[in-house]
This record gives structure tokens, sequence and C-alpha cells, in this order.
């Protein structure tokens, strides 16, 4: 092709590519989180990636409504890629809603999209596997979305980590007591300055509480003393809080869904992991009722959230008169793909365990012969795929991670024999019968 | 929420969503082509849904050019979804040829998006997986990715199929022999109307023939005659096109291509498939230069290919100066899914196992308990979230086709014993040990 119809081989800012090492590592994470949700008889759905651009804004997105890549398709519809999985699965409930099974216990794993300000470890597209129970509002469903992400995040993650759980009523219970003038509006921007505590600070959210109208000085520094106060086992203070809201039902009836969850929970929270109530954890999307929690990797404090979610109390309203509670969950699979990166627990390829090489052309046909045997046993082999210069051949073996190379050329093919070198140890046997093959890289790669 | 604030749950047309025994059959069937991929040294790659319009449109996708998904993004740059996994992949070869080592053997699953016609069985956003060899130009590439597809629609498919080999350079040696007048522009339309083929039939593409300047009726004749014509083995008569071709050595080197392609894979074809040379199959996307195949299920004659590709030696020269052969194919695995449905081969759910039922609501946590540890034994558990009545629970069961049911009440949890029910017999049994849970269950299951 002419120099001049070349096109320069670029991606879209925010986005990224995965080469094999990540990639195989982002499967993994999936496939650990596809076998939690299995056992625990989540099931599998899928949606569209595209849906009708009503259908994802105004649905209490927030800030994150403006991120989302809307356009006219072919048919001159408005339409817009998904930014969650919570909204379009708020969509199919109601579409399908005669032909599921309440409580409806769902998995799903997809790419969604935002158009946000590209930063460090944070994608313009990115993949959630989410774990959703409509249809029931009992302390048991949110203990079931919350333990089995527990479990797939210990599985996933493979790090010391804590889950902060919080609740909707009981900070909304707080904000009315703190700031009897709000409006709906207020609380509204109350509630969105509070999720900013753990990025911007206590005193510049108190700045932002002091200016939502209706705001005081005194209230937002008695709110902010009373939702940070922590007792001896590290969670937020629920005697103390409880005394404040104990007018509100609502709120108390939070305290104390925050108190049989972490009954439920104690017994099964993993080894490496923590559960705390932190009542500072509001959560920025606007559906969210009940119980919301996030995730965070103790050894990497400024790199954010892993998994989170809550209950959802009203969201399937926006689609059908039908009383449908909620509650579910997110691992940010590309979150922790990119914790793990941080955390250097990533492999640099994801390479065959055995390299067939070709030493001379007439022994093609039986080097494939031997690679096609190992597979059939189980064991990922790559083969050379012609008879170029055996030096090269390894290092392509070396260069892709091989850690065994077997060789076989005209003497060989004649013999019915192998070579094996050891690329780790550099160690190397010749003449080895081929009827031998499968038990010899076996026990090789033991 | 008010009924006027209400949006109607709709789905764009074109788009599908998976019910969940639909989706696990898709997931089951990307598992398998996974697996095999591995087995065989392919590695996993991602890119992203979106790129640079002028990455996908101009790049030899013929038609589909014009069904490409294009938008303006939020910084005004013109964008779109991917139509499949080549275009793409070409480009992420070029941008990252420094980091990986050629051979490159790359497997990707991904999502792709065509404005196309909405037909039964086709979507709008499909899934591919894709194998590509890409620094090789021999046999033994075209025969890896051929075999480990044959391997993955053997698994996938499990129904006796049929793959229709050919060759871009010999179709390109009898066009131009059959029709000497044709210029390159004419040459393409000839592809592009056999193509249409196996849809059309001989007469209405012998007609596109004479249309295009410079063809002839005895041309368009003979051209179909002899590129439909069998040898006893049902293959096309490789010597009679060979006669033709003869002085054109280009095109008897894609005779001599598929003889050894079909010697390599004679041994290698699994026990449900076929592999036949059918040079009447031109594949229409535009990039192909040698081998091009596709595959179609024997009992589903109408259904057309789950599983296609071929070489294509230029297509990253649209990106890179250096010259990379490319070989690769995709399995359809929407196809495929579209074919077990139309076959009937797909689940009504995929539920959990076993569901414990919870009789009384001081059972609950007990419950829990038994569930936990059957999903610690591998086993997918399901439980009641609350303890509603029992005919519900067992109608809850039946509907998510659970087939055994596990009860608990106030009595079961005093005593440390369960009571279990065969969905599928009938037979119930009262008062087991907790003890014994999970070997009654695995027992219960076999």
């Amino acid at each position: 092709m002419a120099a001049q119809d070349r096109v320069e081989a670029r991606r879209l800012k925010g986005f990224r590519d995965l080469l094999p090492g990540v990639a195989a590592s982002k499967e993994k994470i999936i496939q650990i989180a596809r076998q939690e949700a299995y056992l625990a008889g989540f099931q599998p759905i899928a949606t569209p990636a595209l849906e009708y651009a009503d259908i994802l804004v105004g649905s209490g997105g927030g800030e994150t409504e403006k991120e989302v890549y809307k356009f006219q398709d072919h048919g001159e519809r408005l339409v817009g890629l998904r930014f969650d999985l919570t909204v379009p699965f708020a969509r199919f409930v109601a579409e399908h809603q005669n032909e599921l099974a309440f409580p409806f216990k769902k998995f799903q794993v997809d790419e969604v999209w935002r158009g946000e300000k590209p930063q460090k470890g944070r994608y313009r597209q990115f993949c959630q596997a989410d774990l959703d129970i409509v249809g029931a509002d009992s302390v048991a469903a949110d203990f079931e979305v919350i333990s089995t992400l527990l479990r797939i995040i210990e599985g996933t993650v493979n790090q010391p980590f804590t889950m902060m759980l919080s609740h909707r009523a009981v900070i909304s219970g707080l904000i009315k007591h703190f700031f009897p003038a709000f409006d709906t509006a207020g609380e509204n921007s109350a509630l969105i300055a509070l999720d900013k505590l753990g990025k911007v600070g206590a005193e510049i959210v108190q700045n932002m509480l002091v200016q939502i109208p209706g705001g005081t000085e005194a209230g937002a520094k008695s709110f902010l003393q009373v939702i940070s106060r922590k007792d001896a086992a590290g969670h937020s203070d629920l005697a103390a809080i409880g005394d404040v809201v104990a007018s509100d039902a609502v709120a108390a009836g939070g305290i104390a869904r925050l108190d049989e969850l972490i009954a439920l929970l104690s017994p099964v929270i993993p080894k490496s992991g923590k559960v705390l109530v932190d009542l500072s954890v509001a959560r920025g999307l606007g559906y969210y009722t009940g119980v919301v929690f996030e995730t965070t990797i103790d050894s990497l404090p400024g790199f954010g959230s892993v998994s989170s979610g809550g209950r959802y109390d009203q969201l399937l309203s926006r689609f059908t008169n039908r009383s449908l509670p909620g509650v579910g969950g997110s691992l940010g699979v590309d979150r922790v793909l990119g914790a793990l990166e941080e955390l250097q627990k990533i492999p640099t390829t994801a390479a065959a365990k055995v390299y067939v090489a070709i030493a001379t052309e007439d022994a093609q046909t039986y080097g494939i012969q031997l690679a096609l045997e190992l597979r059939q046993s189980g064991i990922a082999t790559d083969y050379a795929l012609s008879a170029g210069k055996l030096g090269n051949q390894f290092k392509y073996a070396d260069k892709n991670g091989c850690p065994l190379v077997v060789t076989v050329g005209s003497d060989e093919l004649k013999a019915q024999q192998f070579s094996l070198k050891n690329m780790r140890t550099g160690m190397e046997e010749k003449g080895l019968a081929a009827a031998g093959l499968v038990r010899k890289i076996q026990v090789a790669l033991q």
C-alpha cells in the first residue's frame, strides 16, 4: 500500500488495549466472579451495549449522565452506550417480568462506557461484574449479595481489603436532624458533598454543607462529627447515631438493618477482609435507598473502590408500577485488574507451556503431531509454523515465556524421538522416545 | 414514581436480551472456544469497542462499512463501534509490534456492532471469538487456525457440520481467465457476485457477471461451470481448475496450498465434521488474499455460516510498512447460539442445583448455614430470602428448575436436621441429619 494511504495506528484517548498477560489476568478475575456467582445461584443474563438514550438518562445517574456516549443511529433514534449495568438491568426486569421467577438473582459481566476525564487506572471503557437481587427486601438478600461479593473480592484481589457499609436512610436521618431547613434538593446536595469526604477532607465538605441554602456551620460541624465518630471495633458509632435519629423510624430501621447485616456477615468475612460500618460512605448514584457499600484495598489507599453497590428500592419504578425492591453490587473488574497491575501481580505473557521447535522442514508434520498429542492431554502447546533458524525459534519461546521446548528434526523424525530443553534450568535431554512424550512433559511441568 | 414520569421499558430494534438459559449457553460456547485456544497457544488480547472512525472505515470491509455505528464523541472526534475484530487487531499489532513476539497467535472474544437490517437470528450486536496468526505465511499457520476452529466448532455445535475451503488467488485466476476484459473493479464485482451464489443461485449470478463491463455470457457460463464442478470426493475439481489456471503462477500456488492444507487437515477432522474444497466460496470482505473458509451446520441448510475466515496478507499494510502476513478465523458465538436455539438445545433456566426453603423465620440463619456448606463443596445452591409460604417457595424452585429442595424450620433447627424433596421424582425424606447434608446431596445429584 502506498505510504500516503496509510492510517496512523492510534487509539482513542482514555481507552486501552490489553496485551496477553493483562488480558489473561482479566479473564481469570471474571472466571472467579462467574464461579462464585454460579455457586450462589445467581443466574447469568446479558443486555445490549446500546439502549434508547431516555432509558439511560434521567435514571438517577447524577453526574454520570453527562458522560454517557449518546448519538443518533441509522434510524435517527437517540441512543446511548450504557454507563452501568444496573439501569439496563432495571429495564430488563420490567420488560421480562413475566418470564422471571422472583426474587430474581442475576449475574452479568459486561463492559460499560463513560466519557469521563481519563485518570491513571481509570478508562472510558471498563468491565463490571454485577450481582443483583430484585423482588426481595430482606436482610438475607443484602447478605447474599454482599457475602458473595466478599468471596469474589477475596478470590480476585488476594490482598487485605476493607469493605465499608453504610445506609442511605441513616445518612438522610442525620441530614434532616442537623439541617432542618434543607429542602429535598438541599438534602441531595448534602449527600453528594458527603460522598466527597474521603477525597477532599472534612474542611471542604463542611464548607460545601454551609453553602447549601439552609446550611449552618454548627449543623455541618455536628453532622461531620457524629458521622465520623468510631466505636472500639472501628465501626461508626451506631449507638450515638441511634440516639440522634431515635425519633426517625426510617433512619432507626436503617441502623437495625446494619446491626442485623453485621451479625450475619461476621462468620463469613474472608481471612484477608474486614467489614466496617462507615456512615461517611454515601455513594454518588441517586438510586440507592438502603444499605450502600464500597471496598478498598488496604495497601492501595489512594486507589479508590474496587467493589461497591447498595439497595435501590425505587429504581424499577421508572419502568413498571409493580413494586420490586432490589439490592446489587459490582466488582469493578478493570479496577481489580488495575490494582493487580499496581501491585505488579500481572504476568507478562500468556503463552503455552510447551513450544515444539522444528529443526528441518521435513519434520513439520511430525512436530505438529507431537503438539496435538500434548494438547490432547490438556497441555497448552505451541509449535513452530516453519522450519526457520533454531536459534530464532528458541528466542521466540523465550520471549513468550514458554518453560519447555521440544525440538524435532530429520533425525528425530526417523527415530521417532525428540529433544527437550528446560528454559528455566537450561538443562537439555536428547534422544527421548516419542512414545513417552506426554509423561515426560507432565513430569517436567510439575 | 408518578405514572407520567414513567419510561417505557423497550429495547432498540435488532438488539436482544439474553435470559439466563440462553446467557449460560453463550457462556459455555465461549468457554469451550477459550479452552481450545489456550491449549493451542493462542494468547488472549482485548481492544476497545470504540476506535477512530478512519481506523475502521476504508479497511476493505466493503458493504459492511456503511453499517458502522459512527458518531462524534465528547471531544468532537469522529469515532465508531468496531464492526469486526480483525481490523482493530491489525491496528493493535501495528501499535504494539515491538511488544509482541512474532508469529503472534492471538485469541479475542468480544462483541461487535453492525447497523444492518435485522433478520431472523441476526442481530445488530453480536459476539465473535477470533483466532489470528500474524507474521507467518506458511500452510502450518493456515492449518493451526483452521484445525483449532474445527475443534471449537465440534465442541460447541455438537452437530454434523461442513467447512468449505476456498482460495482467493484461485478464484482471481479463474476470473482473469474467463473475463480477460475486466479491470480491477470488474474483478472485485465478480468476486462479490460469486459470494452470492449460495443465496441467489447460478442464474442470477450469471446475469450479474454478464452485466459487469467486459462480461460475456460464454465467460460467465464457463466460469460458473468450472467453479461448480465436483470430484468424486465432493471437492471442487482442482485438477480441472489447475489446467485452466496453469499459466498463472499465483493461482497455481493457491491450488498447491489447498492440496497441502487438505493433506494436513485430513487426520484431524472431527468425527461430526466434513472439510470440502469449494471454490464457489468467495467471502465478501475485501481484505482476504489467500485461503478462505466458511462453515455451515448440515441440519440447518438455510442458516448460514457459523465460522469463517481466511488469509489476509495485506491488511496490516494500512498501518505499518512492516510486512506481516496474517491468517484468521472467527467463531460466530451468537451464530452458534442461534443455531442451538433453532435446534432447541438451550435450557430454559440456569438456576442452582439445590434450593433451601425456610419454613419458619427463626430458621433463616440455619438455612443460610446449610446453603453455604453446600456451596463450599462446589454445589450451586440458592436459599429462600425470607420465610414466606412454603408452597410459594416450592413453586419458585420449580419455576427455576432446581432439582432438589432442602427444607428447614423450627423443628429442623432444634434437631439440626433437614428435609429433602427431589423435584423430579417427587420423593420426600424427613429428619435427615445436617451432618450428612453434603454427602446426601452429592448422591441425590448423581
